[in-house]
């Protein structure tokens, strides 16, 4: 039983490769973990004199479900707060087989060029079934990853997705702290993901590509409407004139929607990932929706309301969790939930069943 | 003390009308929930056998915020429960100013008509403070109101969506148990009311009429995206060009969203509440997508899910109340809170400060 556990928790820790490329700098940042050497103030102050070993370790400790890692990983974001906050923050969803990847290593490359510092966080429930996917990720952002100007971190794993962007929401404050100034936080496109990646960033982006008919075919319904910019991607070669073409009709459906609250008007562009044509602009677009944000009060109004989110959520989440995992209600619940599915029980009698049994054995 | 004490619990309980308009039967009607001479078994009794002030006096106990007419409430929807679940439940929505009283005053009547048992129901969260809305809407009714076939029921009041929600969702039982075959929510179309009533209905219709420029201004994100039917009022007179042009527009939007789950193809149709133009092919539509669901099971399926749905929902509400209802909790809540808006606190440290508290004094 002690090897695979282990494993397991090498695994756990590292929370990102495979066990078989864990490199002798992983195993030994896990030692240090294991050994207790390390403590919060430390990490932090690697991690705020850029050091990359650092930051990874701090959100190794993050993503740890350990309750004494997650003690130093508070420690640690406590102390990172005073230099969070001073970045861009920026979400990208499009569904698999848009060019995410290839376009996050474009886009990415052209930002450390005008000297920026950029973090890649992802954020994909999906990751923790298959890790393959992962892995694929880094090594379509080569260039990238050798980029001393970026640090790239694949999705934490985890079984809910709430965990798994609490987890992306905390790392952010560490790569700011960093140093990092803009983050990109990359999500599938598929899934609930994209509204807990909202509730992270100040820009939203939606990169589509240009297809035949039915052009929001596959995206999650409302994700247009969270889109601060919607980019068509691959607008090369062959594609350059139906790319054209999905941009009006992207514009025309863009024109129906309400106001954002922001009260910017979002914008459909066309770049190619393969040629960099249009990367140059669509930074030129987020830029100057962070002034148009900045002069009437969005960008911090949004913020704070976006932490005051986060607090309810992880306190709702926690709630949840622990009137789920209890093993009074874990009993009961398939019976009284089959029943109301069935209906043979009204859903509201079914809850208050469950809520009496909760409230009965939380303090045994 | 004790006069307006009583008078806001006779309020409470008819949770309909103003003082001044209670009749002798209402008030009959509180003097015996009151006297303790009610019991559930015979206000189920006498709502199945369509008795519409047993149904009423139902619908009050599930709008009592005292736990004893809760309790008599469940033991009530229990019992209705293998009555419920026979009808179709279409919700009603748009905003201010579209003719939804109108409109279902005029819809209503076509299906008393055809010999269909209608019961209106609504969710209007901000009616807990304007008493007003509800009482005109009663009178722009006044047709419908007089019919016997017909049982329309305001919104119940309450301090939060999800309380007024989850009344309403209990009364959709009650009236069911009741043979009412047609249930219409009405919800008021700027709000988050939208997304409980879509997980309360099996048709969802939003009403419209032909403006100036922007047609989906006003419209709450995702409010189309919902819509089963789109259906442009006030088509008559010098505004039956302007409604063709908003349809043509209309259904172009519509075929930008993606596939719904039900695999139903959404209309756009155009009627005039005040010449009934258009009213019947609604509810040809609505018929024609019940068969449909029906035929491809989505109907049980959504159904299903819905129980489920507001199972979880119910829990959910009061894990959420106890925890901010706590002494404890309430009491550090404020500064915590502040503090996480202006970045002086992380959230995540901020909720863990608050659940252990709340778990700290939750036996005292």
């Amino acid at each position: 039983m002690k090897a695979p556990k282990k494993a397991s928790a090498l695994n756990e820790i590292e929370g990102v490769l495979p066990v078989q490329s864990i490199g002798a700098k992983a195993i030994a940042n896990f030692k240090r973990i294991k050994s207790k050497r390390i403590d919060a103030t430390e990490i932090f102050e690697g991690l705020r004199t850029g050091n990359m070993a650092s930051l990874s370790q701090a959100i190794t400790l993050i993503e740890s479900t350990q309750p004494k890692h997650q003690a130093l990983a508070n420690d640690i974001i406590q102390n990172c707060l005073p230099y969070a906050n001073q970045s861009v923050r920026i979400g990208i969803t499009g569904i698999p087989g848009v060019g995410k990847s290839t376009f996050i290593e474009a886009f990415g490359k052209h930002l450390t060029q005008l000297g920026k510092k950029v973090a890649v966080l992802a954020i994909d429930p999906s990751s923790s079934l298959s890790r393959g996917s992962i892995l694929g990720d880094k090594t379509r952002m080569e260039e990238l990853v050798k980029d001393p100007n970026a640090f790239i971190r694949p999705s934490a794993s985890g079984t809910s997705l709430g965990g798994v962007a609490q987890k992306t929401r905390e790392s952010i404050m560490l790569c700011e702290a960093a140093g990092y100034d803009t983050i990109l936080i990359e999500t599938v496109g598929v899934g609930q993901s994209e509204t807990a990646v909202h509730s992270m960033v100040d820009f939203f982006l939606l990169l589509k590509i240009a297809g035949a008919g039915d052009e929001l075919q596959g995206i999650k319904r409302g994700i247009m409407e969270m889109a601060d910019l919607i980019v068509i991607n691959k607008a090369d070669g062959d594609n350059i004139n139906k790319a054209k073409l999905a941009k009006t009709e992207f514009n025309r459906a863009l024109h129906l929607f309400p106001n954002k609250p922001s009260e910017w008007t979002p914008q459909v562009l066309t770049c190619s990932a393969m040629t960099h044509d249009g990367i140059a602009d669509i930074w030129q677009n987020i830029m100057a929706y962070i002034n148009f944000v900045q002069e009437n009060h969005f960008f911090q109004t949004n913020r704070n309301q976006q932490n005051f989110f986060w607090m309810q959520e992880t306190i709702n989440a926690h709630l949840k969790n622990n009137f789920y995992q209890q093993p009074a209600v874990k009993q009961a619940f398939d019976e009284l939930s089959n029943a109301v599915k069935n209906n043979e029980l009204s859903p509201f009698v079914a809850a208050n069943r469950l809520l009496d049994k909760y409230f009965k054995n939380i303090n045994p």
